[in-house]
């Protein structure tokens, strides 16, 4: 498939050694310990013409991680509190060691794993509590209350906003170890009650096995696949409303709640089960998103749908320009024959690369592309896949693929798509590599209206293009009737933290100042927090404020900035 | 189509004579003035014998209201405070006259029109305002708050649960005189922007009609089609989290909505026009459905779709029963084939008087029901059609005629459902020729699960078929993957106002007690209101106070029950 890669003969060393547990490393690196994936040689070389460097700079691996977790910063919390949490979730389950506190303490941005490389760490939890039961959960959040500690809640940990930084100190919950079982699978209504902290392998397996496992009639699926899907909980999807790359068909995680259940300091409770109610605004949608700040989310009933893989129809197009893909993509949203399950559209920057990564340059379609005139540089590649019951799923292919010929796209058959699916979970990897020789790549993303999407895109590049040397890649890969997102991925030669930081704050920047939301799918947490206020104005944020002050009066819940709900006004960000 | 309609000649001589202006009667009568819905022969014949009721029940008409409106309430406000409304909206926009008093403090609740008939006026306005501007607007909620006057809003006034009821006297803001213009088409991203008292007809024309009035390339629909279509408000939909008969397809109001402006005591916003976003639980859905509670929706940016109504498809089909009808419904529901735009099926009771209605019983269509043996009082009538883009709502026909076959349905033809899009709009004209005769009719409805559908079915029948002499149909006609709801409809012979009031409160108490939720889409008002802290749950019902707290400290919008925010602890309704 990748036919001639040429005569360059060097190819770095890449780290394959699974990183030794209680390490830096074992903490940052994504995914599973002992899985990889290097960027390829082409890749590579676009890589090191891009930068301007040389096999020389990659003989030496920068600082790895490789050493074990320190904590120095003291646990506040007097020895009486840890004996009530560990009074309430048991002993074995209350950990005050370094490297707990470290590991639930991070997330996955790219600063976050700056500083572990660095073995730089700050803001820890005093205490990682594993709580196995609601009743558990009860407890801590009364004690927590009551003695105004403050309390943190970690998922799948795959945050890339600082959403699992404990700040303030306190309590970390972890809700991956014990909450994370079905309570009920209910066919006939298609739902399914599991505890938050489920993750995303277990929940999907439970449903694809359903007819083993719950004596159901069919097998399911959730739907809900975003790139984290590995390493995200069912919990954590709703509290940052998240987003997945099948979205556009089965909805995003919150379109996918049916109801939830809730522990906040102020009482606990769980929303209506109701396929549809008009009793007012719906806690169940004040609730979405709330990323921690108003309670700990403990159990959900989501939305599933039969599992159907056999229908699934690939498809995927080159067209002549960025214009062509967003005018195909947007017929198709807009359509009324439903929506493709995977629909991804790549900018000609990003493009350049996808054809290196999903396979493409060098082989029989790359020469199609060639001779059809598609330029390097201007060809956006679009990919997809349909789903659902069989006749209606061919027919979304069978209109996408018109929609796509008026548009001048050229179809590419399944192949770039099935080749994308293998990757899909495994791109994050890419980085540690990166990062080993000095290369930093990270990504924001915005939702976006139609009308508004070249000016966002033009506008947010032309940023990050004023800085020589630096990748920007964008894709679109969420559709709806009114507009998609945009995401926004740039690689970059950057050894310092600071640079980074004000590169990236640049990029928020300017993503506010062309209209884009600040953010599509990866919530706000700490990191987006500051752009807020201006975002939406004093009088909607005084609303979650008030929502705020409700839920939780002494501030214990996710403290530090989430959401800018406890932001104090000098460390908000207005655009220059 | 009626075919032998017997020979039982006596026909009640209907009301046929438009109601005079300024009288009781043109307030509380249905729709158009000059336009009627009498019961055909067969339903005349059917109710007789029911109610055991006598030609001679129907030879004089009880009292019909065509008084002319006289408002013994004194206005409590200042000849001050009045005259700064004027300085405001314009000395012709502000009226203390009897007639626009009770007018504008009405609904379409039975009970209301049970008063007006009898010259009772109770809970109107001081004032009539009919602002022109959002400056109106804003200044009237300033003076309003700054002088702790309760504030209302009346958008079409179809409310059927007290929505527009001004208990606390105060002015009432009539959206649909001035606030009724399009602001902006926006073709790229699908959306329409309209003053908050645009009415339905007028905003469906626009859409319509887009290429001529807005120069766009298609004609656009808006997708929301309620039975209140020609007497309610875009605004009014969303604040009353309405839902249209089309809904399975275009979803509910607040689905259709992009974003709202609101002016509240606190401040004036819009949230923002995101196709999608992930910042936070969303203003946009927190205002939901919030009746006017939290502040006066101004403008609504809409989603709408490509008008298409070459590519409908009917069809309609008879169960031998209930379940077999409620089955075949949740597997179109959950066929992941796309949904019928319009699916509706009703129970058996339901059906024998559908028959009749939709010009059924008596024709060909009739003779083969009877020839299949689908029996009386037994079987269950399906209509509906489909929408979208060609083949796919074609195929949503066959999947749909595939499943009813499955679920032993017969095909009917489109015909049945061809006569009830014809009178879709007009079986709320019924009622005030019951009325005249002293037969009260009346709705309440639902959502609910599709493992609580029969439950709650038998529950609400059982508690209304105690009743001796009283007819209880049923009908689902809003579906999701997850449920349904059912729209109950009870007739009865009843002349005292308290009776009903008694029977009404026990079917409410009865779809609480069996599952239901409180209101599927028309919304809570000051009616249900008092079920409101026992459905919700006082953890649930202290967000929302807390909401409303926010948004309107000084309690002066639409004060008086409105969703059960300041209803009294001893005002609330607990299941006996």
């Amino acid at each position: 498939m990748f036919g001639n890669i040429g005569n360059r003969d060097f190819y770095p060393k890449w780290n394959e050694t699974p990183p030794t547990s209680g390490t830096y490393r074992s903490i940052f690196k994504w995914g599973a310990p002992d899985q990889f994936k290097h960027p390829n040689r082409r890749l590579f070389q676009m890589i090191k013409e891009t930068f301007a460097m040389t096999d020389a700079d990659f003989k030496n691996r920068m600082k790895e991680g490789n050493e074990p977790v320190k904590c120095a910063v003291p646990v506040k919390l007097s020895s009486d509190q840890i004996a009530v949490f560990k009074n309430i979730a048991g002993e074995s389950n209350v950990s005050t060691d370094d490297y707990q506190r470290v590991r639930y303490s991070n997330g996955k941005t790219m600063e976050e794993a700056m500083l572990l490389r660095n073995q730089l760490v700050g803001n820890v939890a005093d205490v990682v509590v594993h709580p196995r039961t609601i009743e558990d959960i009860h407890a801590i959040v009364l004690y927590c209350n009551d003695q105004k500690i403050p309390l943190y809640v970690y998922g799948g940990g795959s945050s890339v906003n600082f959403g699992v930084q404990c700040t303030k100190g306190g309590v970390t919950l972890v809700m991956q170890t014990h909450m994370n079982k079905v309570i009920e699978l209910n066919e006939t209504n298609h739902t399914i009650t599991v505890e938050a902290g489920m993750m995303g392998p277990d929940y999907e397996a439970a449903l694809n096995e359903a007819v083993q496992r719950f004596n159901t009639k069919h097998s399911y699926t959730g739907g809900h696949f975003p790139q984290s899907f590995e390493y995200s909980s069912v919990g954590g999807w709703i509290s940052t409303w998240g987003s997945g790359q099948q979205s556009s068909y089965y909805g995003d995680a919150c379109d996918l709640v049916m109801s939830q259940e809730y522990v906040t300091p102020q009482g606990t409770f769980k929303t209506l089960d109701y396929p549809a109610t008009a009793t007012g605004p719906k806690l169940n949608d004040i609730m979405k998103g709330s990323e921690g700040a108003f309670g700990v989310l403990v159990r959900v009933t989501m939305k599933i749908f039969r599992y159907l893989p056999q229908n699934r129809n690939r498809f995927a197009f080159i067209f002549p320009d960025w214009s062509s893909a967003v005018n195909a993509t947007r017929e198709i949203s807009q359509g009324q024959f439903g929506m493709p399950s995977v629909l991804r559209i790549s900018d000609a920057e990003e493009t350049d690369v996808a054809l290196k990564l999903y396979g493409i340059e060098g082989s029989v379609l790359d020469q199609a592309i060639k001779l059809k005139g598609f330029k390097p540089h201007e060809r956006c590649l679009c990919i997809g896949h349909t789903e659902g019951e069989g006749y209606f799923s061919r027919n979304v292919k069978k209109k996408v693929r018109l929609i796509c010929n008026e548009n001048s796209g050229m179809f590419l058959t399944g192949l770039p798509v099935k080749n994308w699916e293998h990757g899909r979970y495994k791109d994050p990897y890419l980085r540690e590599d990166l990062n080993d020789y000095g290369i930093m790549i990270d990504t924001l993303e915005a939702g976006v209206t139609w009308d508004n999407i070249h000016n966002l895109h033009q506008g947010v590049r032309s940023f990050v293009k004023k800085r020589p040397k630096t990748i920007c890649m964008t894709h679109a890969s969420h559709f709806y009737p009114q507009g998609t997102n945009l995401y926004f991925i740039f690689i970059a030669r950057m050894s310092d933290i600071n640079e980074y930081k004000d590169f990236q704050k640049g990029m928020i920047d300017n993503i506010a100042k062309f209209g884009g939301s600040l953010s599509h799918h990866h919530g706000v947490g700490k990191m987006i927090a500051p752009w807020m206020e201006e975002h939406l104005g004093t009088q909607q944020m005084d609303v979650l404020r008030a929502l705020k002050h409700h839920f939780d009066p002494n501030g214990i819940m996710n403290p530090g900035g989430t959401m800018g709900l406890d932001l104090s006004p000098d460390m908000r960000r207005y655009l220059k």
